[in-house]
């Protein structure tokens, strides 16, 4: 198939190599230029806007930051809605709002355009070796005429439900993966003050009824004050303000995910956005190190 | 070994169990008789009162409730102290605090008697297949001497430590079941108000980076409405106020598990002390359910 994909970021890049080596043609865009060049050269056309990227495709994917840059992507100037053409499909692999999700597929459906949220997980790793998690909102319809694509960087990939769906999905994914990381902190800062060997018992905990991916695969870190990125302190904050204002929204209480959140940006305070999420534990570290 | 077994409860039973069924002699003690009459058919001795179990024993295992439980056990009339002899071993498979554990193994010291603790993981089902995991703490050469005992039915068994080491360990390890259980519970309702289908979103979750053994395991209860007990809510709460209690004393923080124990003891409120830790879901979809 014709394919597009805007934005080239740690995510984005590898999962528009899989749609190119697996035989589809790949137009990119990226806002600041260069960061495709690796998949130029493999055969990538790149594009002067997201217009002229979904122009030259049957489906043109999304993935950046926040729900306003998806929106520039499609509605700002040189955006995909001045692309647009029959029966193209926009996939937004972005993790957003899911009320926004709804309301843009709103204004591209009344150009005759569909739409899929797809939002991922699985890491940047997920996304070279094409093993990501993809949690799909849309038509039943065009997710499965879409799936070929989504398989060429997933190795599951879930329908949800309508538009919007994958988003809540994903938010709640995150709910899971933040609310796990302030359980790994604690109990980590717990053993270390109660005098046992931290690195005992993640291994003795990890292996039964008190296990997590979170602690099988950071709280090893953690026990070694490895914080480099694996997925950034600075996007968990972006993806709980979306978690925390869909409750706002629904009017549900996340007294832990509130929890939670208020302790990730206490590390934003503390200078450590940049570092993995596993750096939530120098927080709570330093709560009880007066 | 000649071993002895004090307290036939769910757990113990069938731990004592295994004790007998790999070749030990075995006398049992229970405070309300009968609880142990399967044992003594199939040829376990039975014990007029810990004394008398201590007495007769090398090793003598102890699995009650709580820390007063296991001090009247120990110290109170007819008491292990009571049958203590040259070479006993007590090991307390209880959980309990581990500042009383120190205390109650430097009281059997003084009487030249070791003592290991040695709580466990992985419920009843884990104590009937004899595949628990055993958080040890004690001296290094005690645990060694009592390592196939406990190998009888545990799969995992960890020395984690000196005395008191394996009640901090299993003290973390419910800290987690704890955070996971509320991550479990506020995520299962967010997606039902959110509107999507929360078993296809356990599903999701549970095979990435947000998985959890609760996740897997419990999840799928909490969308079917299955509160049947694999673990009481009524014992977690116990074990919480341990876990809160040594945050107090060694003054640690611990603002995850002290939100997860509120919502618990709300559980018990709500009547729901004898269901399974999974139970925590109906409080949690109550508070946003006016």
């Amino acid at each position: 198939m014709k394919t597009g994909y805007i934005g080239m970021g740690i995510m984005g890049k590898p999962m528009a190599g899989h749609l190119l080596s697996t035989g589809n043609t790949l137009t990119i865009y990226n806002r600041s230029p260069g960061k495709g060049d690796d998949l130029a050269r493999q055969g990538a056309g790149v594009a002067d806007s997201p217009a002229e990227a979904a122009k030259d495709s049957d489906v043109v994917f999304i993935n950046v930051s926040d729900t306003p840059d998806v929106e520039s992507v499609l509605f700002g100037p040189g955006g995909v809605i001045e692309g647009i053409h029959e029966g193209l499909i926009v996939i937004d692999n972005s993790t957003i709002s899911p009320d926004a999700t709804k309301t843009f597929a709103q204004k591209l459906s009344d150009k005759g355009c569909d739409m899929l949220d797809a939002p991922v997980s699985g890491g940047d790793i997920g996304a070279q070796k094409g093993t990501l998690s993809v949690m799909v909102g849309g038509e039943k319809e065009t997710f499965e005429k879409c799936l070929p694509l989504l398989e060429t960087f997933g190795s599951k990939i879930t329908h949800v439900g309508p538009i919007g769906s994958g988003q809540i999905c994903k938010a709640c994914n995150q709910l899971f993966c933040a609310l796990h990381m302030l359980a790994c902190s604690e109990g980590i800062a717990l053993a270390r003050r109660a005098g046992i060997d931290p690195a005992i018992m993640v291994d003795v905990v990890s292996s039964g009824a008190g296990g997590s991916w979170s602690l099988s695969q950071l709280g090893p870190r953690i026990v070694a004050g490895d914080f480099e990125p694996g997925f950034m302190i600075d996007l968990i904050c972006k993806d709980l303000r979306v978690l925390m204002e869909m409750g706002h929204t629904l009017k549900a209480p996340l007294a832990g995910a509130a929890l939670a959140t208020q302790l990730f940006q206490a590390a934003q305070a503390h200078g450590l956005g940049d570092r993995g999420t596993q750096a939530l534990s120098v927080v709570v570290e330093k709560l009880g190190n007066g």
